[in-house]
């Protein structure tokens, strides 16, 4: 949702922009504020992001990223299982990557993996790896065995016209150095799989990137949290078609409601959301509800798709203050970062956040805003504060001392 | 730059009463806010305050003030070398502290150092003390040697009609043991030689102060800094006449530039430091300049002396923003802390912080004051926030997470 003013849109964030009136009253009737996500002028990712927002110091439980990607798109991870987010890409002979993203490949990425999964590991015995397609041209990796560990660096070098890299032990361990070698081999072998198979004959016939090689980034184990009910005592479920998000979710002990066309992606079904979130406030207090679609645009670098994603998004809010009580509810509202369209990528921005509901003074704002938000009635908060926040107002905090 | 609003002007602060047309602009144009250089209400000494404005949190890094001033003052001090804080002051035959600052002597301080030196250690074996005489009644003793240690308490009463203190050692260590024992031979020793001095005949006869005695306070080592470069990717330099700060810049691994006039006192050569700012940008991308000139108003409970310093520095940051372009660039301007002409001492108080430049949203605050800082669109942050925002605005700070 955040953004800085930019200067060919008359010195307007994409939100002051957008035409946003459901969430402009909320942010009228509740407490408005900032939020910087981790600490001031940090650059969060949206993992540790929403740890934070979720009542869980990263600094305390953060495991890397692979496996709540993992956890995701299904897999069951036990606690020794070593997890990697999975790009499949367009490589050259010199393993130079032309294509970070295969030419966004959409369609067979399920057969690609089944090609994949055929691969048997020989450097390092007793290690498995298993694949798995996601969302478009994403992916998991998973290795299951003895003695393996997450300090491993990224294949991936995120950025193209670059050589991949080699996975290397980050801590010097010996249990680093053998998931290091299973992933160079793993991917290697990935190569050879993929540039021979047919669904890539037929995308270098129709002049599309082959999907010719696996890149593996964030390796993690799954985290070992606290239930989110022992920590807030509430019943929490999460809609999100983000695989990050759901695996968090899931190792937090949320219920995951699956909802058709929440894709996490920028043409998710808002109004399925929104019905999701109406149904599973019927029997849970507490519903998390992650949209995607504002951050795609803004690394994109696309104003009015980000413009678009907060209008659509406003749509969604206002379906869910029409049937769930406001004056019986609370609502908080945020990012898990900025996405500035000039910048492409995350900030250390503050980020608005409001919090609605029947026992909250109002900010009186006019409309929701970045810098409405800087002068709002809440001040400045962090992702931590927002749970214990949240879990006083609903009357569920315990109380610190006697 | 911080204080209170006075009862006898019109409620004021100095900052509200003084005329600083270039920095109410860069308040207008900028985030604007109220920073806590150590938290909120905590009264913090220039040292600490420095530390966490450049992003090294004193709980972890600070080893005393006595080998910051040291190493400002050209001592080239090694990791065992232990360094006070030291005045030339009055004392009477009771040792009872008459002038801690000898009637402000200015004129042949090097020469009473110079037969300070010669006095060797007898009361612990393998010591050397060695002393500077810095800027008026100020100077710094070097203790050098094996096995002693910072931890000593200060011969310095800091109240004048006291007597003077006993080193003693803070921890009951050996080493802090040893190291008191040489603090109060070598305070002893001082007052035998100076009070026999030539120079202090001079004085007697003119009817000033003698400089018969020298007190010694904030025992310190090197602090073991991460290089400047090394946490925020910034090739850094410092303008400061403030022995301290130059220390502390040294310790960070900033470059030092010299500037003639920059004296650390109320009458610096604001042009000069201007001059020196517009200078250093060429090729760097950090500059560090502070201005003492508002602190030592505020120790002097001096309004009109504070106005007028506050007034001054705006004619050297208008100078800098004529020269190196705020669209391009970022300022940052705060206190260090506040130093309020009705107490005469540091206070616990918040201070105004600006922070502008190309990519930040304007406070439209139509003065810089403590007041409108406490508006302000930029929050409250506190001292150690400032390096990791600075850091996100100019793009150089690593992702958290992924």
């Amino acid at each position: 949702m955040a953004d800085r003013p930019l200067i060919d849109h008359d010195y307007k964030t994409p939100l002051e922009y957008a035409n946003t009136p459901n969430m402009d009253r909320l942010a009228k009737a509740g407490l408005l504020g900032q939020l910087d996500p981790i600490a001031p002028g940090v650059r969060p990712g949206s993992d540790v992001a929403n740890f934070a927002l979720l009542g869980y110091d990263p600094a305390k439980y953060y495991t890397g990223r692979g496996a709540l990607e993992a956890m995701g798109a299904g897999f069951n991870l036990s606690p020794t299982d070593v997890a990697f987010r999975c790009n499949f890409a367009t490589v050259d002979d010199d393993f130079r990557v032309e294509d970070r993203r295969a030419g966004r490949i959409r369609k067979g990425t399920s057969k690609l993996a089944k090609a994949v999964n055929e691969i048997k590991i020989g450097s390092v015995p007793g290690i498995k790896t298993s694949f798995k397609a996601t969302v478009d041209h994403r992916g998991v990796l998973v290795l299951r065995g003895e003695k393996i560990s997450r300090m491993v660096s990224d294949v991936d070098p995120q950025e193209e016209g670059l050589k991949i890299g080699t996975a290397r032990a980050l801590d010097g361990s010996e249990e680093a150095k053998r998931a290091a070698a299973v992933v160079n081999e793993f991917v290697k072998r990935s190569h050879e799989v993929l540039r021979e198979h047919p669904l890539n004959k037929e995308r270098a016939n129709d002049k599309e990137n082959v999907a010719n090689i696996i890149l593996t980034r964030g390796a993690g184990t799954i985290p070992n949290l606290p239930s989110f009910k022992s920590m807030f005592d509430l019943r929490a479920a999460c809609i999100s078609g983000t695989a990050m998000i759901q695996g968090l979710a899931a190792a937090a002990g949320m219920e995951l409601i699956d909802v058709k066309g929440a894709t996490g992606s920028i043409n998710t079904d808002y109004e399925a959301k929104a019905k999701a979130v109406i149904e599973g406030s019927k029997d849970k207090n507490f519903v998390l509800v992650h949209v995607k679609a504002p951050d795609i645009a803004g690394h994109d670098g696309d104003f009015k798709a980000k413009v678009r994603a907060l209008e659509e998004t406003d749509t969604l809010v206002g379906h869910i203050m029409d049937e769930v009580d406001i004056g019986l509810n609370y609502f908080a509202l945020t990012s898990d970062h900025a996405t500035p369209v000039a910048y492409g990528t995350h900030t250390g921005d503050p980020v608005p956040v409001i919090i609605g509901g029947p026992d909250v003074p109002a900010s009186r704002a006019l409309k929701l805003s970045e810098a409405t938000a800087a002068r709002g009635n809440l001040g400045r908060i962090r992702g931590l504060d927002l749970m214990p926040i949240l879990t006083d107002l609903l009357g569920r905090s315990r109380l610190y001392g006697s």
